[in-house]
Order: C-alpha cells, then sequence, then structure tokens
C-alpha cells in the first residue's frame, strides 16, 4: 500500500506509546551504533494496553506512515500492546520489514529453558492478552507459564527510582511467588523494565535467566537488515531523532535516563 | 442547551475518567447515603490528565450528555483535570448545577490554615496545571504554595498497597520535604490519595491538617441541593448505578475497595 523508498543509509524507525520503547531504541543504539534511529512517542494517547484492539490498530497505521515518510528502511513496533494486536496487520501494509517485541523475546526464552518453566512479568494488559505466553506455546506447547502484572514498575522507571529501597521492596513484593516457582527464565515483558533489570534480578537470584525483549529485537532486526544487506556500512556514529506527539515536558528527562546519552531535540508533531 | 428533566428523587450523577472518582463518590454517599447516586467511568480514554484542554472538553461534554439522559439533578466533576479544564465550559451547557472538586478543597484548605502556608500533592499533570494554587491564592492572595507530584500514589491505591511498608516508604519519600515546610494544611489534590490518607498522615504528623475535597465536594453538593429544595427526603438508601466505558474487568475489584461497599452491576456503555 505504501511505497518503500530506502537505501542501506536510510534510518530505522521505532514507534511506541511513550517512553517505554526507548529501552528498545537503546539496544538498537548498542548494537548497531552506525545506524541512524528515528524514535516516535505517540505519548498524546498513550496508553494503548486499555485501549481496543481496533483503535491499537489505528494508532499503528497513523504511526507507520509517519514513519514511512521519513523512509525508514525498517520498523521496529517497540510496544508490546502494539505488537500484540497492530503487527500482524500493519505489516501488510508496506514491503519493509515491520517486527514486534514480542515474538523475538519469546523465542528467546523458549532457547534459554532447560526445564520448560518460563516466567513473564508485564503490565496487567500485557499479562492479560496472553501474547508471550501464546508465542511460547506455538514454539513450546510443553511450557508451564507463570505470569505476574507488576504494575508499580512503569512509574518507578520513570521516576529513576530503579534502585532505590521502594523499588527493591516492590519486587520482592511482586517477585517472590515467582522466584518459589520452578522457573528457569523470565521475561521482562514490559518495555519500561529492563531499567529495574539490577533490582529484579537481585529478587530472582543468579539461577533464573532474565529475557530483556528489546535486546532480542535488536539482534532480530540486524539480522534481518544482515540479510537484506541493508546494515548502514558507514563508521560513524548514526543520528537520533526524536518526535512526540504531546508536550515533549516531561519525555526529554526520561528518555535521557532511558536511553542513558544526552539528547538534543525533540520535536512535537500531529499524526491524527 | 440541554433540558433538565429532573425531580428531588433524580439522581446525583458523577463523573470520572476512570475509578479515582469513586473516592468522591463514596463521600457523597456517606453524607447521603438516601441520595440516588449514577457513577460513569470513561475508563477507555483514561487517563485525562496527558491530554489536551481541547479533548477534556469535549470528553467531558460526552460525558456530561450521558449523565443528563439519565436525568440527573447535579453533576460533579469527580476528576481534578476535568474540573480544572471543563467546569468552566459544561457547567454552561445545562441549567442544572455542574460542580468539579478543587474549587470546594481550595475553600477548605484557605479556611482551615492559620499561618496561610498550604500544601498541595496530586498527580504530576494536576501540580503542573496549578490549578488548585490559582484557586486559593484568589482568596488568599498571600498563600504560600508547596506542591509535590506523588506518582505512585495511584498505582498503589488501586493495588490495595495503601497501608503496607511500599506505601509508608513512598510516603516518607514524597512527603519528607513538605513535612519540613511550614504548612498547616495539605490537600489530597487526586482523587486516590484519601484511599492513603492514613499512611499520609502518619508521615505529616497531627498538626498538619489534611484536607479531601472529595468531603468538601459533598457537602458543598449537600448545601445546593438543599437550597434548591432538591435534597431526596426517602428513607430508604438509594440505589448506586456504575457505567464504564471499556471493560468494566478490573473497575469492580478497585470500585469494591474504593467505596467500602459490595457492588452488584458495572454497564459497559458507548458515549462517544
Amino acid at each position: 500500500m505504501f511505497k518503500p523508498q530506502f537505501t542501506s543509509t536510510s534510518p530505522v524507525g521505532i514507534f511506541d506509546s511513550g517512553v517505554g520503547g526507548l529501552t528498545v531504541m537503546h539496544s538498537v543504539s548498542q548494537l548497531m551504533p552506525n545506524e541512524n534511529i528515528i524514535y516516535l512517542g505517540d505519548n498524546a494517547r498513550l496508553p494503548y494496553g486499555t485501549k481496543s484492539k481496533e483503535t491499537v490498530i489505528s494508532y499503528s497505521i497513523e504511526c507507520l506512515k509517519f514513519l514511512l515518510k521519513k523512509k525508514v528502511k525498517i520498523v521496529i513496533v517497540a510496544c508490546n500492546t502494539a505488537s500484540s494486536y497492530a503487527l500482524p496487520f500493519i505489516s501488510r501494509l508496506t514491503k519493509i520489514p515491520v517486527i514486534g517485541v514480542i515474538e523475538p523475546g519469546a523465542n528467546a526464552a523458549v532457547s534459554n529453558t532447560s526445564n520448560n518453566h518460563i516466567g513473564i512479568i508485564g503490565t496487567a494488559g500485557t499479562v492479560r492478552s496472553g501474547s508471550y505466553a501464546r508465542k511460547i506455546k506455538r514454539k513450546l506447547p510443553e511450557a508451564k507459564i507463570y505470569s505476574k502484572a507488576c504494575s508499580l514498575f512503569v512509574q518507578i522507571a520513570e521516576d529513576g527510582w530503579a534502585d532505590n529501597k521502594i523499588a527493591k521492596l516492590t519486587a520482592k513484593e511482586y517477585l517472590t511467588p515467582l522466584r518459589e516457582s520452578r522457573i528457569d527464565t523470565l521475561i521482562m515483558g514490559c518495555t519500561h523494565y529492563p531499567i529495574l533489570k539490577k533490582t529484579i534480578s537481585n529478587v530472582m537470584g543468579k539461577k533464573i535467566t532474565l529475557i530483556d525483549p528489546g535486546i532480542e529485537t535488536a539482534k532480530y532486526a540486524r539480522a534481518i537488515l544482515q540479510k537484506k544487506n541493508l546494515l548502514n556500512k558507514s563508521k560513524k556514529k548514526g543520528y537520533r531523532k526524536f518526535y512526540v506527539t504531546d508536550t515533549p515536558n516531561n519525555f526529554h528527562v526520561v528518555a535521557e535516563r532511558f536511553l542513558e546519552e544526552k539528547i538534543t531535540q525533540v520535536n512535537k508533531i500531529k499524526i491524527s
């Protein structure tokens, strides 16, 4: 439907309902520093997690259109809800690859587990949707899944409280039942959670492998670009551009925390 | 614009973007048990706090229209953002009284303070909007205002964690600077916060008066109904009806926690 126009120096496009997807961008940036990256945070309409499937699809189409206008060579849907609801639909609207975070995360968990006991933590919406569990069961029907919504983690990550006493106590409260189950693998099924990785890992212990779907998605994106001969051969660090749909007020502060680097400009745009 | 059709036995209408307004409903219910009450939670479109003024006004008009169709005799806007943005506008659309939570809360703080030092806690949006501060300054220009966003409180209240260690530690973290200021009055400027009243009070100490705008709004509503001779004279407990714009899944659980009573039926409706 939308005509692709890109070369290997074209940017990687990433979208999310807000700031969470910046942890995915961070992984992409670490793995492929020389790629140009465009990030779109649809924060005027966040959260996607509480919206209906139809609404999330229509929002995702608008995000996709915006990134295609920027002539990206691949689109990463860095939002669990949009990956779950909209990916099968929007990937048909363009010839460039459109990938989400759920499948790479689920696949990594399946590859890692030895005892087929896998844990999933995420927002109430993601846990209720069962999207990770479905992808895991498709590859590993005998898998035993344990999931837990960790509602407070998002705000704790955004407030910069990832390592304080409150974060530790909250993690203990949420994760103790999971630690006491037999899981050997735990998917951090919310883009905010990698910010709390150390705290989560301290509660879960060293024997349990934490899967960061953002890192897995970055690896998957690189593999696709490599296969299509679309990796950027430049030796310079690529540019990073940020677009948001609402006042970038708080975005800037949280963005730098999530990306672990200074950002220069955040542009407010209209996409609907 | 919308024709009022009501008698003294008509219901009191309350709307909010979600569950928070149920604490206001709780106050109304305690103060006027014999009144019939209709509650509308526009949870399909929450939160209002991050939306533009125009959007909040258009959502509020739809909520108002729905309640007017139910022939309510008064409308309580139990949402801080809608009270701040939409109240002056929507109150002109009907002849029945439409009241918000901010003015009664601000007035109570002004009446209570002896040293003119007033604290306000709320969501980041409410604090940034300065709506309580403006109302206070209008009545008491010499007031000194201290405000603090307590982002985690909403989720803590919804998770039923109001009295646990995490709530206590979080309250201490947010409120210590306020306790060390000279305030003698603190407005709980978010509908969720009264759920944490005990925890907040323990940190602030007995010398600081906590203002619950929900309670003040209920008193104000009763005064208006009394003046208009519209109080329900029935001696039976009135009915309570609940409407939401998205799957009432989680609503039921949180509603019973916030209202401190069992609820029988939550109806999903479309208003947009």
